[in-house]
């Protein structure tokens, strides 16, 4: 414990209480944070120097002495990172350690290193949902001709291919990445020098530590900025979002690698055993990916239950933000780079998926198209196709095999040959009005997805 | 109860149970969609004749008939505002009512539909963002001269000015703009045409409807389409963050209010009274504002907890996220235009606020700042300076007050000259750092303010 | 608007403004307190008349007034139930309606009229998860002898019965029903008398009114009294837990209807079709049951984050505990019910459950108990168990298919005579431990289920 | 990495891939359940001794090895505490160990250790509990008799005292006590034996493992106890509610301690400085509180999305559930333990409480009253007094200070004798209604706070 290297005190006529200092302490946490904070230390530091706020030579010395800490200098005791780093710092500087911060607050530095941490880990994520994306157009290209069910409310619906349904996952990790460069326009915007909350009577120059730091903007108002945590808000919601895609992901690996559908076959090396069955494959690291949505679903929730009613500029409830906001990201980045690898190495029995395709009448609908195409309102050529299907039911047979006798009784306007319709490809090469499963619709819409894929970024497009 | 005027029911030999149907029955709510409904239908009319899909003449009809329809022409017992929509028409039109629904499906309809509804709400939200910013400027270009206490941790810290207050009220809402902004643009993606889930056999042109409607893209995958409702989470997040920016305002009225901090009298029009205490103001407009930030955030995790696992294209469960998202846009479109009224019908109480802006040794770190700018670390300075706090509270003397000799027993580097800059407002005219109370810094601040607020939309700056 | 009939009002100057007054109204959603309104009313009066706090004749006129009035009577536009009751009397009884508000406040009587409200809505939802557990104990008796696969990590693991398999859904509804009983426990302290904040200076007895309303105790402290909604935050949580339970439910008859799992087929009555697919009978009451645990997760969040912070007392932020509290009893208790009508009325593809219940070496882990029961560690029955699982893998056939050769060949302990035990029923028979799959047990268990539920109320037993 | 010593492997052809196997590793996090691990695994090999499933020697051999195991015995890199106890096992009694796993599961293991846990923790939160009980009701004895301003929608309502308002603290802990209570109960139900999912072919006696690890039942289903939750949800329910009472108490003291009210000082070993303003003393601990309300209100939405739709048995999700209720635990603890020395700790400044009791009108309820109980309609005294504040407030005067001849001018019923009542300590004295603030009533209700603190456990009463 070292509650005495603390950075204030000078009014206090006692030490801290051993449990209100532990319960408050933050360093394990803001250790996550030690390059931006030597960064900003250093960008301070040259500043200063600069307006003559401090002597050059002085700004000289600190620079160099800031340069040279590495994490395993800072006394793990520490109230939190700031005092650590300053700490640290006396003990290559002596006294000059104490001009370091001289026009600047705790408050304004702990929102300039969480805003440089993020959007630097916004970065990183991003390159990890091009990573997973890469993984999906590869599969989908390899099984474009792949039949298998499609489904609503869970349901067999209509066949379409593997590809076209792999496809379909590209999209949304394409909107991630637009909501994860916005998170770094949000946070590139420097609240360094705003000091507590009033700013500083020191003649600092803020664009230059901004531009410094790789910031395109100063923050407009100083209490804003003590204050603004939406970022945070922002990337958690990101976060959340992103893991809602890989989760769906998930949910359908451990749904299809499971004898009913039989779709798929995890490797074993993303499945793990069970402990008295044997014969058991388990999708762990799907189940994981899963059962974390949660995680980062009430990550956003503490969040936004702490900030309720908070008032203006730096309360220490916020000192809440910064672990799950670290966790979250560590987690999605573990869950997308774990998804990649699940998909790359899974064994897809296209040959089940094949058999499957057709049954269960899925093709019903082409049907009930083909007689709107002939004129007849489609309404009525549904309610006849669902008789039909209900014939069939009844007598456990595919619409295929209902002798032509008996397709006349049920409706006059049927007849053998239409049922050409139900055949599985020829339904799936029907559908080919864009963005349908159909070929031609098919190769436009991955030619899309791998142009926008190696375009640098995201944009919008779903 | 219609339940008969269903949109299915061919291959069904029983009616729905009456519990379920009341259960599903979402006509109430989707009634919001009405004119998005309309539209959509119209559009898709419009595009089945050009394209010849159905008759130009059958088109026409039931063009005319669709713009005919008014919410009072619905049955309230219908399924869902498709199936109400679809039967006031056939009253028109007789059996080419049918043939409306080639080539669509309630699938994309109501993700086309939301998405609509949505896009406009944003808009709508965006204004009223102006219009509260437009009261905050005016508010607090009026008190920038106006001293009060500042504060951190909920504790005074540094006097700051009523204007310099207000004025950080614009940020976060700017940002509320950026984040409606953003939703919009990721609203604006058609998904007509999507079908089901696999696109349609049909020759249909979904470029036309997307362009009819008033969107600037189209879906680029129908199973992705009809599936997605990330914008409804974005929106909610939006709002949930929105809110608590007005929540934060509202605290702040409230506490200020009250007897103890006296800064502000709301206007009767906006307070209440108790039904046994004849003395009573209440603040309920803030209160029920700052208590409303609770549906909004349940609203998000409401629809989160919902989305969780759930599997590609459409599921019944996605019905839920519909009502919370009307109720939540009203709910902050209303909160905005309450605060812009309450703020604008509130009367400062600025002599109070004078009278208190430099007690409680607020300007102590003016003091700290003079010491560190005479080439004093600012860390030993800060200490000097909370001794002469601690003695002053011994005594239960501001700092002013501390005799000369007394000041260089507590440290040798003090003189009653120094004390000068504890004036309330030279401390508040030297932090002029950009971004700072100084008068210079609030001026350049709100001059930028106001540019940005004189602008078309909104842009990133805090 | 019905502005003017307000219960304050002497110290103002201004009416309340438009949307103020809208947005504060909860007329509508205190409609459901109507009754327990009227009968805190009628107690309070009688009371007032038997503590001569109001002549005799006066209580009585005003009790008969009261039992009188009607819903209908009560101006919508009123600014709440209370407002509008005391109107409504003044219709009939003139002025002495004034005197009924003498020693209470609207803080104590909304809390009592919550805490009625919530005691009489969990009395009515223990009998319906009651009416729910008679269908499933039914159910499980009837379908005792079916095999099927049971699963762990949603994959094959044992066989076990379908009997067993429902029985498993009886116990959290038990606890579901200790629950609410405790919640009803947790109401069961009357709040009336309390006043404001700090009691009454009228000679009140509140043991009295608390009686004829059926409470068993008075609140302790007015102060605490007021500002209690712990209960409603109790309910929520007990309605959420259960509506998981219920959503558990939903999840496995979605799964087990579709054409991949086809173990069960749900009555039309609770299924839907498709606007568009013909074939397609969706399992809609169940998804919508599914997707709506989302919105009572919802309403606690939305709760908590209302509450976070609150001083004591009364604040106007409560106001928004009620219509989530109302909605969601309404929503569990319909679930309830459609839970037992529709399993009630599903009809189990028993034959497909018996076909697949031994399927995909479901029985390995008795082959393994076997080996271990001949005193082999259960570690190393488990490995050898593995690798003839392995083999059988490679050469696509079940464990009772491996030649006897083989099998000594993979482990000298194996012989054919083994491998009686890897047939389905005889596993289930060998698992005959307490709370297992087993004839004896199973029969223990259901006869402790069916003497828990004959029994008033619910005990702890899960 | 020790991924060869997991618990299966047999089928496996490949290993596990190393970001999957530090995805799932839950080691660390189980390492809090080390002394249930073991205490469940003696249980465990003396029951199978017992019932001669193995023989008794090596019962005896293995119950003296696992009581030997240290937690430092245990390898770091291991999958689970379950692998790493039988690993060290192993090396104590060779394949001896291997044994112990017979009859059992990780699946009932990992409940069973759970429930021990939790039961454990509850236990000491209850003491934590009466802890901060004791210190409020000496507080609140201690100050039975200073008068302060009481709240309503946090504006000054009615006169209170101190001890009063203090006592009003402990009501909501004895509900939290209640709550914990019945989660004891909730969790006295062992699941050993369930096995997997289905029992064990094994002759174990569960009721003997029970009651030597302190279960009062065993669990009816086997199925249903490796699922069930339920008793996580309702710990991290009761330990966010509990949390709730705590940063209320939090959110008073720090706008008690702010300048505006001051009605207390912190002790210092409970506050902060700032690293820029000197003078500066933050209720950081109470900041803290408050802030991670939010942290536990997202452990039970965590929970909740986690658990959301998952299917009966054991699935890999779940593992989620154990960090948060452990961290959630500790926070609360720590939090009860805080709360209890701040408070104990804190000078309240009664003087300046006793100097603002009576300002703002705060009487005005009592002139009301008074009026009422000579016989006028209360309503109607209501408005009298009303308008006898607006004149004050127009001439900036107490109520006390209106001249005789003026207060019948504003109602013939007005006297000067009447205002008698408007004195503070005269209308917290005629407040004595059960329950209010009035001597006897508060001498009555410390009296059974303080019966009822003296009991042991916890019992409804508010």
């Amino acid at each position: 414990m070292n509650k005495n290297r603390k950075m204030w005190g000078g009014a206090f006529t006692s030490v801290p209480n051993d449990l209100a200092w532990s319960f408050g302490q933050s360093f394990r946490n803001d250790l996550a944070l030690f390059d931006q904070e030597i960064a900003i230390s250093i960008a301070h530091a040259k500043m200063l120097g600069m307006c003559r706020v401090i002597p050059a030579a002085e700004s000289r010395r600190i620079v160099s002495a800031l340069k040279a800490i590495k994490p395993s200098d800072l006394d793990p005791a520490s109230e939190d990172i700031h005092a650590a780093v300053e700490s640290a710092l006396r003990e290559k500087v002596g006294d000059a350690a104490g001009k370091l911060h001289t026009a600047r607050s705790r408050n304004d530095q702990i929102a300039t290193a969480t805003r440089l941490w993020t959007r630097a880990a916004s970065k990183r994520t991003q390159a990890r949902i091009k990573k997973l994306q890469s993984v999906i157009l590869a599969l989908a290209a390899k099984h474009s001709d792949v039949p298998m069910p499609g489904y609503t409310h869970q349901q067999r619906a209509q066949p379409i291919t593997l590809g076209y349904h792999l496809l379909a996952h590209f999209w949304p990790l394409q909107r991630d990445g637009v909501r994860f460069e916005q998170l770094s326009e949000a946070c590139d915007s420097c609240p360094l020098g705003s000091g507590a909350l009033s700013g500083t009577p020191f003649p600092i120059d803020r664009k230059l530590t901004a531009s410094e730091l790789g910031f395109s903007r100063i923050s407009p108002s100083a209490l804003d900025a003590v204050s603004d945590r939406d970022f945070v808000g922002d990337a958690l919601h990101a976060i959340a979002t992103a893991m809602q895609h890989l989760a769906r992901i998930s949910q359908e690996l451990i749904l299809w690698s499971g004898a009913e559908f039989g779709f798929v076959k995890l490797s074993d090396a993303f499945s793990t055993g069970s402990s008295i069955m044997p014969q058991k494959r388990n999708p762990d690291s799907c189940e994981l990916i899963r059962g974390r949505v949660g995680k980062t679903v009430g990550a956003w929730v503490a969040f936004q239950t702490m900030m309720k009613a908070l008032p203006f500029a730096y309360n220490r409830d916020q000192q809440e933000d910064k672990a799950a906001l670290f966790e979250c990201f560590k987690l999605l980045d573990d869950a997308l780079e774990l998804t990649a690898n699940i998909l790359r190495t899974a064994k897809f029995h296209t040959s089940k998926m094949r058999a499957e395709a057709g049954k269960g009448f899925s093709t019903a609908t082409t049907l009930a198209d083909q007689l709107a195409a002939g004129g007849m309102p489609f309404r009525q050529a549904h309610e006849i196709v669902g008789k039909l299907v209900l014939y069939c039911e009844q007598y456990g047979i595919e619409i295929s095999e209902v002798p032509a006798e008996h397709l006349r009784k049920i409706h006059s306007c049927l007849d053998a040959n239409m049922l050409k319709s139900t055949d599985v490809m020829a339904s799936i090469a029907s559908r080919d009005s864009e963005g349908g499963v159909g070929p031609k619709a098919f190769r436009t819409q991955i030619a899309k997805a791998k142009a926008l894929h190696t375009k640098q970024g995201f944009l919008q497009n779903g």
